[in-house]
């Protein structure tokens, strides 16, 4: 047993004392190929595969640090500097915390490579974790798969926890939400549904190609005004499981063909097969959201109009230029390659303006390009046809952004618990 | 030949100058199991079977004069007034007189008995026709299917064609269009796809069961404003079946087992079987069009709204009272039965508001009962849950109708074609 290595003073009345902690950085996805309805409610399994692109962490991202103490008497947990009542109760976070420790080994100090918390021991040491987005929860901006990947990549920096096969940790993430067992890997990701196994490890993310792959790919994300409350991701796929007469077609005939042509554009960076099949998806998963009853809107007029503008723009330029894909929300994401991402932003913004002088787009050097960029008369009258009127905060905020990579373990610097109380140190702006 | 029986006065110089004429009414029907894509172009045929109701034609209507004579030197067509230029080249046009006149029997005097016109002599008379609606044309409510079949309908009176099998007159109007067939008859109606034979002649309405079968069935249809242009059914059809990978599973598998249902429902008057089905399959076509490529949206966010609240209303009442549906553009229709109607006429004009004094409800003994009508506090407080702040001008206008007859045939005095010159007398208002 690997404690008769462990170093003395890590159990003596200090050493009981010490606050291990862990902080990473993980980022969000978003989804071509999209996933809903599950397969399995306790394993949080899906009825197909899916594929993402991973977004840059510097651009939005969570940011979690996990730590574990003798002196902490329960599980606590802190989201965005309020912490969750009774959260150690709660199913995901349990699991992700139970799931992840088993996989714990040995942890060594850094500088001495000493044992100061052995393999067995984490089973009897409380987690305090703390985790905020740097971007709007409930701008339906997959908050949540940034969340899940974070807090068990934070966990299993903490318990220096190893897989026994590659993307094991990302089968736990799963449990916390479903797709943030992409946000495990950076670039482009596919979420295998598996369905062989069981104990569903075999239902796990694989990097496709990693982000330096394609580094011409951008995203510009419109954050939507929307006043309806959503449905939840939860309860529309189970609403849509159980009354979509599309859904079970879509998981079993359609999906497993489009996840190929997916994949292969990203190994190929064919932007062309990539966006269209990109807009097909999201298209036909809105279209199950409608087929579901109750019907389920999660897109409205803002959301289509930006559709029709992305097709006009196309159809003008001759060739998919942008490709637009909502999740289960009213924003937009729209992928582009490099060369055409400030004319996009431009005609963006002219049919979507900000309020002036307010902070309208995340990037400045993008934002002054697009500021300064002529479009094409041609292009924005045949844009102008499409109904759309510009109208300021249909849109609130602009995100520009890029592919990047899985979590990132951070500094101690960048730690939001602190490593003398245990307790929360971030407090939201 | 019956020529020889032919009265010597019809042709004399004053019995050439004859006109003789007819005229119809025609009701529009609203599809609960929705026609969407077509099977054969050429032959206007469908890809799956739809159920309708047929609504009452003293509301909504298309009322045409066909009129033939010797002295006319063209086939001329009048819409609302408006000549419609070179319509005698227009195909579907060209169908229905071809066609209905293939048909053609032998004319009498209505009071002597006598034949005016002989079977074979109609070839050689070119027609008049003018056709208007008692509703707005560009509302998108059906006006081609009532318009059709009251063109199939008027000129089969003047040609005194006859069926050679039940149907036969609803197989060209459908060549007009294709859900006119289903206008054809009142009441619950079935457009069967057919598909067995080459010349589609088995691609016909058929009545489920008159109008008198299910008195208490009531249609509240909300007049949608809406600023964009539509897609035409036509091209959006086509579009569908090419891109829509669910639109070919929605035909096969999905529709025939609704057609059941609903046909089913009809028959039994079980308004919660009809509506749910009717619901469901509304939300499908737009699911459909929502996965064409590019997409297609019909529906706008007030549509949205109306679906909500009545789903709402529903769920309120603990059985379903209100079933919505919408055909290719935002205007919802609304069936219930009698003893709901009034209560769901005051919930959808407490959400969708008039400007006062305007006349807003076509019925006014309707609009008297919904205007003091007192509704439960607890069915508003729910409904504003949905998010839906009253505005005026979402909806435009209400129709509040039942189920009517097929089409009826009108006196000389209803004609919009003068009897002495053939023109068109009808002026719009």
């Amino acid at each position: 047993m690997s404690s008769t290595k462990r170093k003395f003073t890590d159990s003596n009345d200090d050493g009981q004392q010490t606050i291990h902690l862990e902080t990473v950085r993980a980022p969000t996805n978003i989804a071509c190929i999209k996933y809903w309805g599950k397969a399995s409610i306790p394993l949080n399994t899906p009825i197909n595969s899916s594929n993402s692109i991973t977004l840059d962490s510097s651009d939005l991202c969570a940011i979690t640090t996990a730590s574990a103490s003798h002196k902490f008497t329960k599980d606590r947990l802190w989201l965005n500097g309020i912490e969750v009542p009774d959260a150690s109760q709660s199913k995901r976070f349990r699991a992700c915390v139970d799931e992840t420790r088993r996989l714990a080994s040995d942890r060594k100090d850094p500088l001495t490579g000493e044992i100061t918390v052995t393999k067995d021991e984490w089973t009897t040491l409380h987690v305090h974790v703390s985790s905020y987005n740097t971007f709007p929860t409930a701008a339906g901006l997959a908050s949540s798969a940034a969340g899940y990947a974070a807090l068990v990549a934070a966990l299993a920096h903490l318990f220096c926890a190893e897989e026994t096969f590659p993307g094991e940790l990302s089968t736990i993430a799963r449990q916390g939400s479903g797709s943030a067992c992409r946000s495990m890997y950076g670039g482009f990701v596919a979420w295998r549904m598996g369905g062989e196994r069981d104990d569903a490890k075999d239902s796990l993310a694989e990097q496709v190609a990693d982000e330096g792959h394609w580094p011409e790919i951008r995203a510009l994300i419109l954050v939507v005004s929307d006043e309806k409350k959503d449905t939840s991701s939860t309860t529309g796929m189970s609403t849509s499981v159980a009354t979509s007469d599309y859904l079970a077609h879509r998981a079993k005939v359609i999906v497993p063909e489009r996840v190929k042509i997916c994949e292969k554009a990203f190994l190929e960076r064919d932007f062309e097969a990539f966006g269209k099949v990109t807009m097909r998806d999201s298209n036909q998963f809105h279209s199950t959201c409608l087929d579901t009853y109750p019907p389920i809107f999660y897109m409205n007029d803002i959301s289509k109009s930006v559709i029709s503008i992305v097709h006009v723009y196309n159809d003008w330029a001759g060739e998919i230029r942008a490709a637009y894909t909502f999740d289960a929300g009213p924003n937009a994401v729209l992928y582009t390659l490099e060369k055409y991402s400030v004319e996009l932003g431009a005609l963006m913004i002219r049919f979507y303006p900000s309020v002036v002088g307010k902070k309208y787009v995340s990037n400045d050097v993008f934002a002054a390009e697009v500021a300064k960029f002529e479009l094409d008369a041609g292009l924005v009258k045949v844009a102008e046809k499409t109904g759309r009127i510009p109208t300021v905060n249909d849109v609130k905020y602009m995100y520009f952004t890029r592919s990047g990579p899985g979590p990132v373990k951070l500094g101690p610097e960048m730690a939001n618990i602190d490593s003398k109380t245990g307790l929360n140190t971030y407090i939201p702006s």
